[in-house]
């Protein structure tokens, strides 16, 4: 098999192959770097490459699964890890200068996991400064770039998850979403990002951005693999408070059964409202897709849903800044000039507030358990346009902002996937955005694998990732 | 039987005697109605009397109970409520000006289940202003007093409640604790007030002061009183989103257990220190009886405990403001000039210092959580010295405030409990505080009664309340 081949298999088949012996972890691994030497130059995902040390774990996998059989169906599958989740013995950085020494003693409890279900650790993915800057920069190669367009952004926090995956250069990745970090870089470069519920997944050993509202979740190619990924890493978890006791379950199990029977909500308001016209289409065909694999459409609506933007940030920002304070007193020139001044701004957020940002989570989360009763999931665009070019002026106004149609799913605290639906006239990717029940992950994976089974976006590979 | 001794009975007891036809309810509530005309007038606890309309449902009590028995052990047992209650068809003023004309349309949940238990509503009680003033006043009578010595306050802000049962003019009462005000009028008046755990009882229809601190709980003349409350208005309740959906258990059923093989962790550190001798000695003698009933004292320590005052107090403050600032805008007036300042003052806590103080809150929860692995109950003092003169000025410094052994159990969460355990020099009450596990109300109340049942301090009656 070709290295563009092995690298673009899902990680489920690629799980299934080397289990059966076909395909060695090794030789997957070799090609894979190869395809990061050559390739991620011009995009600037690697932070860090793990290559003796990732051969090394391919190695054990292998006499392991040769011995005694796989562990599951990720055993041997390479994993890059965006640059927030502590690796033992690692550098773990967050993608800033203020910890760019930093060597965790002990991995993330999210690490522990992909370890435990036999991945291997193939790098360390750029992402925005603390999850907080406004773009993903590679400090030893500038900008990470958009492989659909390497003049554009791959969209972030998540960038180099998003962007390595949709170059081919790994098979998984774990971003974190606060404020849509995952299903940004998974809209922008046409891949699946899944946030879980709020307490679904552990964040202990993630650095936080903002703990009450910090979610960890996967990205990856395909529906399935975002679903085998939540089974590796989802479940309860004593050294994270905010981690609920609900059992996890296995993700995979309804993920063929098809929509026949389901209510689709389309929240037309907001959702729908100030998006670029090429988005809105696909979305609208996407519904229709639905629609023809038997759901039923139905209007939605979620009234305070306009309120959700501007209180996510109030909290966000108290939040960061709290956590940041030290570091601000000390080694502030060390802070990337966007992050510091975001940060130096969240000082001025009264308590009064940030308690109303909470009481106006409390009734938008209603609204959509609400909404929720009505239909199984909420289907909307991820992002209101494609990826903009890199160094072009973001607005942060709530009703411009980028992220406008993420924050609901951040602020409510429900599960939230991104998957790709088409390219709009400029070849960049549009995602789907399906926004399901507290908890019930499996009817969102569900949806968008109906989608995907129906369609052919995923597919799609960008140009120049031969 | 005298309306003094029928006003003293307990509520148990009482409820036992109408069960069987001894006592009739409407008897009871005469003898009452009759003590509030006579003696209030020096105490001033109750802002509204319900003559008529309780002797209505005293009747309508006495006819279910003659004709189909006793719905439980409190039918036909008079309560008074702290003002803060809403009841049907009934002003319900938070102790206000603002509210003063207030006739809200439902009951509060915990009012629902007082009345499903078959309780007859004889009034309403003084309070501080919106729970959040510095005196419990009463706009017919001036100050509440203390009737253990009527130039003294009876503690707040249930200073009404702790009033009207120290006098035998109700035999039970709610109230709400945010920073203590269960427990420090419990204390100040010589009788039982059990702050449930954070979650445990319902707070629909309840005033708030601030929201994520606020707990509602029983105030009574005796532990088994306070259990039968408990059994009646703990539980799960859609209603209140912040209520834990554990079912409530049968909060007498330990009651008699004894302490023989229990552990009682002293938290020397903070919790004795600046306490007044008479305090400490009393505390330490109740420990002692403790022991001599089969329990063992082990120190204990709770490492930020110091902390939890402030950060109790800008979250309390935070929410306080965010709750009242549509008031503050238009009738600012209205408010008194303490609890105006307060408010206004709530609205400069910066959104950082108010997540810090959740962030703190979180590691004194849990350090209290481990102390409680080692103990199964934490005793102190309930408050650093008896109740002060009435217009004597009062300290809001950390470490002189009169509720600074309260607000560790408020920020935790956790129960507690204060009962009387001693009269000092001056012949005012002194309250031992015992905290317990979370929603391990069932232990608290077991060592309380363990302690009431070996000691006489519960029978002691204010003078001139015959």
């Amino acid at each position: 098999m070709s290295g563009e081949a092995l690298a673009f298999l899902s990680a489920a088949e690629l799980g299934r192959r080397i289990a059966r012996g076909e395909v060695s972890p090794v030789e997957v691994v070799r090609a894979l770097l190869g395809r990061i030497e050559r390739l991620d130059p011009g995009f600037g995902s690697f932070l860090l490459v793990l290559g003796d040390r990732a051969l090394e774990e391919a190695r054990a996998a292998e006499a392991e699964i040769a011995a005694r059989g796989p562990r599951g169906p990720l055993h041997g599958v390479p994993v890059a890890l965006k640059d927030i989740f502590d690796t033992a013995g690692i550098r773990t950085t967050a993608g800033s200068k203020i910890l760019a020494d930093r060597v965790p003693a002990r991995d993330a409890r999210v690490v522990d996991r992909l370890r435990a279900a036999g991945t291997v650790l193939l790098g360390k993915l750029a992402m925005h400064e603390f999850a907080y800057g406004t773009t993903t920069t590679n400090p030893h190669r500038g900008a990470c770039r958009n492989p659909w367009d390497r003049a554009h952004v791959p969209g972030g926090s998540s960038g180099g998850s998003g962007a390595a995956l949709a170059a081919g250069l790994a098979h998984l990745s774990l971003g974190t979403d606060t404020g849509g970090s995952i299903r940004i870089p998974a809209s922008a470069c046409g891949v699946v990002g899944l946030k879980p519920t709020f307490g679904r997944v552990s964040r202990r050993g993630v650095i936080p951005l903002a703990w009450s509202l910090d979610h960890v979740g996967p990205l990856a190619r395909t529906v399935e693999d975002a679903a085998l990924l939540m089974n590796a890493i989802a479940g309860p978890d004593p050294g994270d408070p905010w981690c609920a006791d609900a059992p996890a379950g296995d993700f995979t199990r309804d993920l063929e059964r098809g929509v026949r029977g389901l209510t689709i909500g389309v929240p037309e308001r907001y959702f729908f409202e100030g998006v670029a016209r090429d988005i809105g289409d696909a979305v609208r065909a996407a519904i229709a897709v639905l629609g023809r694999e038997g759901a039923r459409p139905v209007a939605a609506d979620v009234p305070h849903v306009s309120e959700a933007h501007t209180a996510l940030h109030a909290i966000l920002a108290a939040e960061a800044s709290a956590y940041h304070a030290p570091w601000l007193r000390t080694r502030a020139e060390d802070y990337g000039e966007d992050v510091r001044r975001a940060l130096e701004l969240g000082f001025f957020i009264p308590a009064v507030e940030y308690v109303n940002a909470r009481r106006m989570q409390q009734v938008v989360r209603e609204e959509f358990v609400a909404a929720l009763r009505e239909a199984d999931v909420l289907v909307a665009p991820s992002l209101p346009v494609t990826p903009p070019a890199i160094g072009e002026p973001m607005s942060r106004e709530p009703e411009a902002a980028w992220n406008r149609l993420m924050t609901p799913a951040n602020l409510s605290g429900l599960p939230a996937i991104s998957l790709p639906c088409g390219l709009d006239g400029a070849g960049m990717p549009v995602g789907l955005q399906i926004i399901g029940r507290p908890f019930d992950e499996a009817t969102v994976l569900r949806v968008a694998r109906a989608f995907e089974r129906a369609t052919d976006w995923h597919e799609r590979r960008p140009p120049g990732t031969e």
